[in-house]
């Protein structure tokens, strides 16, 4: 584990030899903020910026329909999933990037469940959306719904057909032995969908190693691909084959541009997509991605889990109680804390300039990208978070009201 | 009908007089380019570009998380699908932004058939991507699947549950009779989704005096939304209730931040919303359709058939056939004429700056958006057409091999 600093100095060493130090300047961060919620909302790298400029002011202003073909936007649903892929430890070819978690666990438990009939699954304490849209599958097919207890690899068993399961959970933070639930899941013939929506970009995944054959992610948390960017989809190479999705719109029949009267599915990934894929916003996660090249995500993971480690031994105290894993576990790249005043306390941080999140009851979560947040950074909003606690700052009636945000 | 041009001199003169001439100066567009591809992807307007840019520069860069509320983007599927409304003749809350065509004629047609069961029906000759979802969804559900022959109304029986159909088809322009049409599903207990994809900003819809309680659309055809921009989705007050579709992702649910387990649909249009919204895209569909300010559609649609008329007239000639509706006749904003070389044709053209598109085996397509193609554009695309077909231009062998185009 690392050593907690115990001033600022201490801090700033830890960013001076840190090896990622220098990616913070791919990004465009105002001076003064400390942002704490990129596993909400990524901040855009300047490359994001500059391509979604390229792409709307040249590519579709000038150029029109030609870009289609002439600037890649056809093959941008598979070039941007190949980037994704490198995160994710699977092969290139097996990842689209298409629509968004919620329509993409749908059409994978659709396929899995057309496959295998059976009991359709999550967790619970699972992100709402996945248990959602299993409700609404199971309403739709007949199938059962079985909301099983959290984290407990027991409860599966060979009535379930489909388990939809996060790799990190959104809430705690906490991280999934994938290869060990893919042995059990395999025992029992379950087929998980992995959520990787809290875990691509920032926990070191290797889906191929550890057995895992399904996926699906989100592209606006860690992945920083701007606000509602697409999601990502995906299958293992021997699974493709076998799996026929409902969602079966133009874009992954096999030649969508011979108009043909019967649908028939692509051989690959492509026949997970579905409509036309909105370009400007897959431009800017395919140009976000690029924060990654020449970085181990074994070292985003590393220091994620170092910042982790520091926030949580500095803000143990005035009644705040850590909900994430503590330091020296295996952690995802946010933090939980829970206070009864979370709500006014993260309003009070927010109005000093440090910005996480808020979760109902009382969760405040703090995002800790290790791309762009430094030691410093966190030194600093520990030391804030106190401050806030020991004078009550937080009751002051400005920081009161509850105000949604995603 | 329009007096046909007999010089350039006249369409000049008709330009002069045509009110939405001004029109034209909300876009962009590059002199020397006759963009008639707007049926297909629609310019952007010099709106939707700043708007672009400070959805990206300063509401995603500088404002960050905050902006999901400070700067709208929570309620913009809303906002958005409002303007839209107005475009189709119906109520402003009852058109919610989300997902693609694809996805969304999947939503509606198995909420339909939950409360219905019965065929799924679709017209032979329809935009592929509205059958290849029934055929998707038949599967599923087991649903019988009824491809009815095209335009006859008389196919229309008690067992069918759900017809999807254009408004205006994709290939010929032909204009569907929605009241009439209505009137027969009435009497039969069909419920038809309107396809608007080619219809919506073109043509002077007036969904709620015509009887449509349902339909969807596309926000990058003549809406000009940028490449793959998401659709829309419309329900008549008096049926959301009724409906509940099974893509229920958590922005559909009535209370999406309470994170609650269970799924409870929101009351109204946001119902039929699924996933996190890609608010780049939509940003650029909301101030796209800031070209509609102050202009009535039903200008839009008598000048854009004028456009029509005049071409058709002028390029009879040289082996073309009309496909499309005949001058004089209702028709939708584009014109189709085929031709067993019709591919290389259209290469020829767009080699001089004349764009349409072209769709297999023999139609060139050619779009008459009229808030910025002018009378003169038409006298010299029909003219550049008919000097090509003149000269036998298109037998050059840089026209012959076929690309793959949206």
């Amino acid at each position: 584990m690392v050593k907690i600093p115990v001033s600022r100095a201490e801090a700033e060493a830890l960013d001076a030899q840190d090896p990622l130090h220098g990616i913070r300047d791919r990004f465009d961060l105002e001076d003064g903020i400390i942002y704490l919620d990129g596993n909400s909302l990524g901040p855009p790298t300047k490359a994001a910026l500059a391509r979604l400029q390229k792409t709307a002011n040249i590519e579709w202003n000038r150029d029109l329909i030609k870009s289609w073909n002439d600037a890649g936007w056809i093959d941008l649903p598979r070039t941007c999933g190949r980037k994704i892929a490198s995160l994710l430890g699977v092969d290139g070819d097996n990842v689209l990037v298409c629509d968004s978690v919620s329509v993409n666990i749908f059409k994978l438990a659709s396929a899995l469940l057309n496959q295998k009939p059976g009991a359709i699954a999550y967790e619970q304490g699972e992100f709402p959306t996945d248990g959602y849209i299993l409700q609404g599958l199971a309403q739709q097919t007949g199938a059962p719904l079985s909301p099983l207890p959290a984290d407990q690899p027991d409860a599966l068993n060979e009535n379930v057909s489909v388990l939809v399961k996060s790799a990190v959970n959104y809430k705690t933070a906490a991280v999934a032995d994938i290869a060990a639930w893919e042995r059990l899941a395999s025992d029992h013939g379950v087929a998980i969908i992995w959520d990787l929506s809290h875990a691509a970009g920032i926990i070191d995944l290797n889906l191929s190693r550890d057995g895992a054959r399904f996926a699906v992610g989100c592209g606006y948390k860690f992945l920083n691909g701007g606000p509602g960017a697409p999601g990502y989809i995906y299958v293992a190479n021997e699974k493709i084959a076998d799996l026929t999705q409902p969602l079966s719109g133009w874009m992954g029949h096999a030649s969508p541009f011979d108009f043909a009267d019967a649908y028939e599915p692509a051989q690959g990934i492509r026949r997970f997509a579905c409509g036309t894929p909105p370009i400007l916003s897959i431009a800017a996660l395919d140009a976000a991605l690029g924060a990654y090249e020449g970085v181990s995500v074994s070292a985003v993971e590393k220091k994620s889990r170092a910042l982790g480690d520091i926030f949580i031994s500095l803000s143990t105290e005035y009644g705040l109680k850590t909900v994430s894993p503590g330091p020296g576990e295996k952690r995802g790249g946010h933090v939980s804390l829970s206070h009864p005043n979370g709500y006014a306390i993260m309003q009070a941080l927010i109005a000093q300039g440090i910005i996480g999140d808020f979760r109902p009851p009382d969760l405040m979560r703090f995002g800790f990208s290790p791309l762009y947040i430094r030691y410093t950074d966190i030194w600093d909003a520990a030391n804030a978070l106190k401050t806030i606690l020991q004078n009550d700052t937080w009751r002051e009636p400005a920081f009161a009201e509850r105000k949604k945000v995603t």
